[in-house]
């Protein structure tokens, strides 16, 4: 089958791969038929990982189950699932309490797997033709037949369950304000879960006219952070007090100011400055404990500057760490049959497998407004 | 009246300063029976905050109430009250919603008060004769007649709390470990009310020998750091797996390894290497944003090197903040009526009000076993 | 001053009765610009309850604050304020602990007090040019000067917050369906509330044509009782399955079928076999202990047959109670403010305050469209 | 092998039976070395319910590992486990969310599936010599290699779980006053839970002089209700208030005052008068829809009288239904490990499976001190 493969630093292709098998009772085999490209992928696209080439990337992953084994009980041939992009058992400890992005069996060694990518297990990518899901009782996420929603839907892998754990590690509540670092894919998907959780007020820091555009048509309030202090805009639109609750939607490769310059911590302190005392963080943002890229020694081994004196004083609780997607999916899967929720406004482009090696070039660039592109294999 | 007054680094005096007056409708005088010294007294004895000569310390208080404002509706003459140490409104959105450690009413600009603490507000301390508590029917909990049970109840104004508001932000269940790093009076109080709260197996790492024993006598495991990385002995006694929650009792000025230098991240960076993936810790051990003694730069601004990276990594939440004492000060005093909780064990010296110089001295020392003082004036 | 008083079964009047006047340091006196007429005045209207002739109606009250104690911190002459219905102190451990329709304080021999309402303490109703207010820190909501949102800030003082409070005891959360039974005032509030919350499907459960109208109208799901059993055509809309959760906004005198017999446990029964095994029931429905105008023995002792053996075959949890308003009225009101919730959609007559025998008898009738009436002293 | 067979009311048999099959890829076989008798076994012996003769009881079960299915992961030969008596799935929409007692998947048609027990599905029960267990990796707890805790960990099948689970409905937290209604073994469990998190005072209501006693050796307060009023006993020690939380582990055939007279809601309404306002009830204690011993023919079909009116006044919340096991059986295993708790104070005898149609005699006559048996198959 074809896929696209990791090459090099800054370059993928799509090559002729072997067919994904069952492996085990529990697997199933599925025909995809969207995956979509996240930042993440970048990471190791653009060499800043330990990722080896030959990989196969992509783990926001929907299609067509094609192949069922023998111990699966729930779904069947012909079913249109969704997976998250965490590969998880469903039996360990941390999936029986919800953190299913912490599993103890698939990925021995680490709490966590994904599928195609670098240290999480050995599970190859579906930015493919066919895609093997193990434990697929747990891991495939039941959709309605058809294609109707298909670009929401797929979604539901990734960007729109991790905004949405910002906002449940900063237990949003309705009449809250919200301040959201980061305006990209996940950026807006947080203020848009702020917004359908109830928030009174959600506010989304960028640069980029484009995302801040979005981030207004949905109803939240764009700051631009070329134009000044964000903290001192977010407080002089909410009565000098900060907002009762604040997402790190960027993460570790964070810019400070006008000049672009990377400063890891820079959007984490200034949530600290941003959010009232007694306040919640929810930081999606990844962080790592490795980044041979950083600026400085220090956060080579992602040890960062943090204003903990600031943190304690205000008695901020922070929750930090990749999504558990199944937490979460079912009900925002619910959210849009019902109408009630549009993700899909995040896409920019939608894209035959083919044309992968421009889509991540391109989306790597973030040129001609490649803010998130879907794969139809 | 008398007073414990702060004259200069490493001297207080038990001098006459004025009687408290009743300033407002909903105060209360209270003649104080018990005050104890508490270790954030310490930071102020060693000049090592902006507290001014003057200044009459003391904010965990009881005692009986002898004068009662006309507004004033629960509390009567006679009554026997211990107070939180932090002085809150009760209507405040902050106090409203339990935050009352944080209330934006009696400290303005700032989010809290506190008796007799530099920059928590107008509120003489109580290590003195008498103590003004303003919002009596909030701030006063009303204890049972009489004397029994007088160095528990002392212990409800601050440390007890404290220990026990380290395993709420910690969410400690039954059935939990937890490692406990500080085996101080509060670090002591967090293993006790981790033990109330069902945990199964509590470690409490210090390298002081007595309060090692304490550690090991109320039912928890004694890590001794200066004999090895407590992480690894931790992690040793959990099937190398850490623990599933941590409480910070030491605060910013950590000291790492048996050479006794200040590391004020060492607690923080050694808890997230000591629990587990999907933990959680509490943080009542205080932060600062100005700390002028700091061993370099950064932290004499309150930035602390902190491994975000396997903080992220591990998925790990964490709560900080001085404690909310009035949230669990009732049910705590409670545990004590009923028989079920005895925190006096951590008191050291029950002394007259005169002796406080002295006290002061040996406490900061931590000679002769001066571990906890109660001054009854 | 002119106020709404209470004559005999079916009448009350519009009389000079004495201003109000401060009696303790934490009152102040409000002068009313708005208080509405409640579905719970009508049980004393009615003679359905003990309220004697002579007491002064209205619970929902807003206005200017005229005069202020010596003892109040936070009000000032002025102030334009909005208070729950529920009078509350703010330091009892029912209060503290967010259980403001519960004080231990205010009523003494009962849990909770209100405004103008029989058996809930001595305090005169606001359908009055003015309003004594105890503990008026505490009790008092501050809004935005001028006149600006009055009819949706009026709604904060009851059945906004108490809509509301069915959500919250049924824990509505994004993406679950939802059964309200009861399209009045409170029951459009809570489905309004459900769709502020996140939640994908709302079902409001009425035979009125007007109240499944403004049901429909804001995008919940009308179910006609009139028209079949109302258990099944819900479940017919959700996959034969039931909804998530449920909140019964209708109490003790529900009346079942086309019939209009009362009966007074039929919507508790009709939500244990519409909502799923696992879900929550919200009950801000008005139950009493003590109905003389009951259809049977068991019901005037508040004794109803609930069939607890599906309850708990479906392992269903259940809320009930008042609604303590202080736990939600500052946020609902941020809400109002930021242009994301607009409840007034729900009243139907804003009269002056000499019309209030007319808007009663109207009310009673459910004729002209009354449905929600608010007084303009 | 060996079981324990129902052959018609009052009567069974220990009889040969086909042993078990591996019949799926997720299943495990389990030589047997305990199986406990639940009360609820008695419903069915007593022919108080549908089952059919042939049923072979037992759902309390712990073992060896003797054979493997295919798709099995984390479970091995030799593993010694136990079983919660909920059989589950762990991947429908109520297993993630926890609620295993309510599986979807199990038996079709009904939320929730058991071992050895009436219209709990396809499940042969335990006290046999060996035993299928379906979804094993979800379904199996592994324990410590060995025999040691034998008798505590059997009870981790159901009865300790299942008091907890009370506390947990109920919300039990430190300091708290709690009434457990019934001293029976799932009473005296609930109360030996509260106690382990943290309730100060623990009141356990029974007549059974032998209950009384074991529940005062624990630490709660024995009220006998042969004596007077239980919620009269109860008032009296709480200063005239009630408790803050109530448990039911009486359930349907509760019996009321020194008559013996079953009187199905006697505990349910003595609950709603023991608990203040705003506390909560938690009720594991069994009520089904359908009764035929039932004393009358509301209570045949589940429907009973319960004073909603006062329920309601006093803003109680309530949960119901049978235990989530998996929710609780590793943490209260992790407690008995590590010497934190000792839930085998309950046990009575321990006998061999031969021997179970004397103790079904002898423990449905509640003679010769038969309070809770285990069989050694």
């Amino acid at each position: 089958m074809k896929a696209v493969v990791y090459k090099e630093p800054f370059k993928v292709a799509v090559e002729e791969v072997p067919d994904p098998q069952l492996q085990h009772p529990n697997d199933v085999i599925v025909r995809i038929t969207s995956s979509a490209i996240c930042g993440s992928d970048l990471h190791m696209y653009e060499g800043r990982t330990a990722a080896e080439p030959g990989i196969v990337f992509g783990h926001e992953n929907l299609g067509i189950v094609e192949e069922v084994g023998a111990g699966v009980t729930s779904i069947q041939q012909g079913d249109r699932v969704v997976m998250p992009f965490n590969v998880a058992c469903g039996f360990c400890k941390n999936c029986v309490a919800g953190h299913t992005g912490f599993c103890l069996t698939v990925n021995p060694g680490f709490a966590g797997g994904a599928y195609g990518y670098v240290a999480m297990g050995p599970y190859p990518g579906g930015q493919a033709e066919r895609l093997r899901v193990p434990f697929a009782d747990f891991n495939c996420l039941k959709l309605p037949p058809g294609t109707e929603h298909e670009t929401d839907f797929i979604l539901l892998a990734d960007i729109f369950p991790t905004g949405y754990h910002g906002c449940e590690l900063a237990q949003v509540s309705p009449g809250e304000s919200v301040a959201v670092y980061g305006g990209g894919p996940v950026g807006l998907m947080a203020a848009y879960s702020a917004l359908l959780r109830g928030a009174s007020k959600v506010f989304v820091v960028d640069r980029v006219p484009e995302r801040l555009e979005k981030a207004e048509r949905i109803g939240a309030t764009p700051i631009n952070f070329a134009e000044g202090s964000p903290v001192e805009q977010i407080k002089e639109q909410t009565g000098g007090e900060g907002t009762d609750k604040g997402v790190d939607a960027v993460g570790y490769q964070a810019q400070a100011g006008a000049q672009q310059r990377e400063e890891p911590a820079v959007v984490l302190n200034s949530l600290v400055d941003t959010v009232r005392a007694t306040g919640m963080l929810g930081v999606p943002g990844l962080y790592v404990p490795s980044d041979p890229g950083a600026p400085d020694e220090q956060a080579k081994r992602g040890m960062l500057l943090v204003s903990v004196g600031r943190l304690f004083e205000k008695g901020l609780r922070m929750g930090t760490g990749q999504c558990d997607v199944k937490r979460y999916n079912r009900q925002l899967r619910d959210l849009i049959i019902d109408g009630r929720a549009t993700p899909s406004f995040v896409v920019s482009h939608e894209l035959p497998l083919d044309e992968a090696p421009k889509a991540y070039e391109k989306f790597d660039k973030r040129v001609e407004g490649y803010t998130k592109v879907v794969l139809h294999p």
